[in-house]
């Protein structure tokens, strides 16, 4: 819904804030490769970055601008992770945050910077210093979409989303990029978002709002099983809507909430739909279950199954891997009171095969969008998985992706 | 070295043995689907048997022959799984025995029964019933190749291999034959493996031996990270080589584990080299863990990292990958203390890239089988992991299954 709607508003919708994207000459492609999102107005800042214990220069330093609570402009650059770079690659990402706050008249770690793309190869600095001067000159309220474009790698589209809610008798706006789309199971963040509002928040309520969703949005997502080095999702709040500051747990929070839960699940979806080669996206409902964690890990079995997924991009009904998954997912389950059902269709009940129409299912598995539910019967809670299928075109872009 | 030298003789080379492998018409390709092995004198037997909470109907019965200690017979079949069968599947496994035990004039908790292919099928008992009297009209010291062949579903070829030993001035012999090739990533046993020995031992080091080997063998191989609802390694062990009985942990047990573990390892080995669509035979050595289940737990997320796997079928030596899934596996692994080697050669360390001879380095690539070293430096405890690459032809074969 918010995509259509402000289709090119993204992180620019929010008052206050301008984007740009340009090309720096980091990837390969000549595609646009340096992004930059600034507000004027000093941001409220909240972040959440990989658990992969090798975390790229960028998400170190980032977090060190997260830790002071305020911040004024994003960098972010694709065709390189600066991961796995040593000092080097700490200094240049240091470089990357002094070189953006000397052109926008703020402090270093008023600069969130983010990398993504190979791993193991330095960022070319002197590309990267120009690239910067560019940004600052090309900044503007209708930046969001070269900004969107110059994060992506394989993505086959940028992801944004834009939306409003009023709060205090104030319009506020939210608006957001991502990017996918491969080396994707976030745990505590996904590849990169950067989400943008001009809501006047206390920095505690945001942090704490942004790390609860992103447990029930971006990290219910999975490609391929791969947890990044370089996650990262970003949220700045400028308060340029002026609304009264939220401050406690009432009624605005929880309208500020439910509208960055809808945003952030919307872009989950979004990267887990445009997975590499994906040609299916699979959501995967686990109900019954007796605690979250079981019902995650049921999911992320399934979505993680290169069997099940497969099966899925030949489009076969094969239910024996869906259960077979569920089986070894390590949560102790009762296969006689498990159901399955693919697109409403039950396949597996009882303990065996269930009767179904050939032709309906044969219908539901030639759709792009396929919903999986997995009924355990042992609990009342529930958690949605987003995957998508394994292509032959996976194996191609991650075969073929030389470094 | 054991495949070569006897290379026909498999489950018949020990003394006592005879087996045979027919076309029941089970698998649609009219291959040979059907196995028998048997032993006239009483074999001591001991399993191990999948995880999976979702177990076939034949993993069942066979748990209850194993208990009583003793056995003569196996029946096994390719092209139904008989699992997500429920008690019609049950009661098909049941009669799998009962037949073969009423031919063979043994009592049917004496037959072991094993089951591999599609599941949730149930097994054309019809064509069971005909095809358990022609395996025992078939029966011979030479019917181990065929045997062996009965037991395979996507495998390129049957896994079998054979050796003795001297214990107590006797010559005592082993066998084995064992199956791939998907959905491999065995919880205490492998999709299936049959030994036999001449050997006289006590039932409890008997299975005591199995489960320990078994843990550093064959649950150290992954394909495809899908543990199989009807994994199962079995061992008959008949002393007909009269040797004197082994009863305690003396030298005569340590020379009997040491070639049981061989054999095992040997298998294992081929069971991941022979993956589905495998064109590369990968060897992940962790070493410096403080625990085994550490190294275990880094080695298999690399094994099972999609992006680690298409990048060895890629040919490329992208360490990145390989650091990554490092990172991510949950164990607490220092960036900075870690080392990693393809074929020898350094590619990380000091947590950067290593400077390697790129042209050595591209032969190590080319090669079919790559050793992967991962040096830890926490602690002094090591791990093996054997895993194969994704190629397109393993989308294929697994997109192309069809139920």
């Amino acid at each position: 819904m918010f995509s259509e709607k402000h289709k090119n508003a993204g992180v620019t919708y929010a008052k206050g804030f301008k984007a740009a994207g340009v090309r720096a000459g980091i990837k390969k492609s000549g595609n646009l490769d340096l992004a930059m999102i600034y507000t004027e107005r000093e941001a409220t800042v909240a972040g959440v970055f990989t658990q992969n214990l090798v975390a790229a220069a960028p998400v170190q330093v980032s977090k060190n601008v997260v830790a002071t609570g305020s911040a004024h402009a994003i960098v972010a650059n694709a065709g390189c992770a600066n991961a796995c770079t040593g000092t080097q690659g700490q200094r240049d990402a240091e470089k990357m945050a002094s070189l953006a706050a000397a052109e926008l008249n703020c402090k270093s770690d008023d600069v969130i910077v983010a990398s993504t793309g190979v791993i193991g190869v330095n960022l070319p600095m002197d590309k990267v210093e120009s690239g910067i001067k560019n940004l600052v000159k090309e900044l503007s309220t209708e930046g969001s979409v070269n900004a969107g474009k110059a994060i992506i790698t394989t993505d086959t589209y940028s992801k944004a989303c834009a939306t409003e809610i009023e709060i205090g008798g104030k319009e506020v706006r939210f608006g957001a990029i991502a990017k996918g789309s491969g080396m994707i199971h976030p745990n505590m963040a996904t590849m990169l978002c950067f989400i943008t509002t001009d809501l006047n928040i206390d920095k505690n309520l945001l942090q704490g709002a942004l790390s609860e969703i992103v447990q029930v949005t971006f990290n219910m997502v999975t490609v391929d099983n791969d947890t990044s080095t370089n996650d990262m999702v970003i949220i700045l709040a400028n308060g340029a809507a002026e609304n009264p500051k939220i401050t406690e747990k009432n009624s605005d929070y929880d309208k500020f909430y439910s509208t960055l839960k809808e945003m952030c699940t919307e872009l989950a979806k979004k990267i887990a739909s445009d997975g590499e080669g994906a040609s299916k996206f699979l959501t995967i409902n686990v109900h019954g279950a007796k605690t979250f964690a079981d019902a995650k890990t049921v999911g992320m079995a399934v979505a993680n199954s290169p069997l099940v997924k497969t099966a899925f991009f030949g489009q076969d009904p094969n239910w024996g891997r869906t259960i077979c998954a569920v089986g070894y997912s390590g949560v102790k389950i009762v296969p006689e009171k498990t159901v399955i059902k693919f697109g409403g269709i039950s396949v597996f009940a009882n303990g065996v095969g269930a009767n179904f129409d050939k032709d309906a299912l044969d219908k539901v598995m030639a759709q792009r969008d396929i919903v999986i539910d997995i009924e355990l019967g042992l609990g009342e809670v529930s958690a949605t998985v987003w995957s998508c299928d394994f292509s032959y075109e996976y194996v191609k872009i991650n075969g073929e992706y030389h470094t």
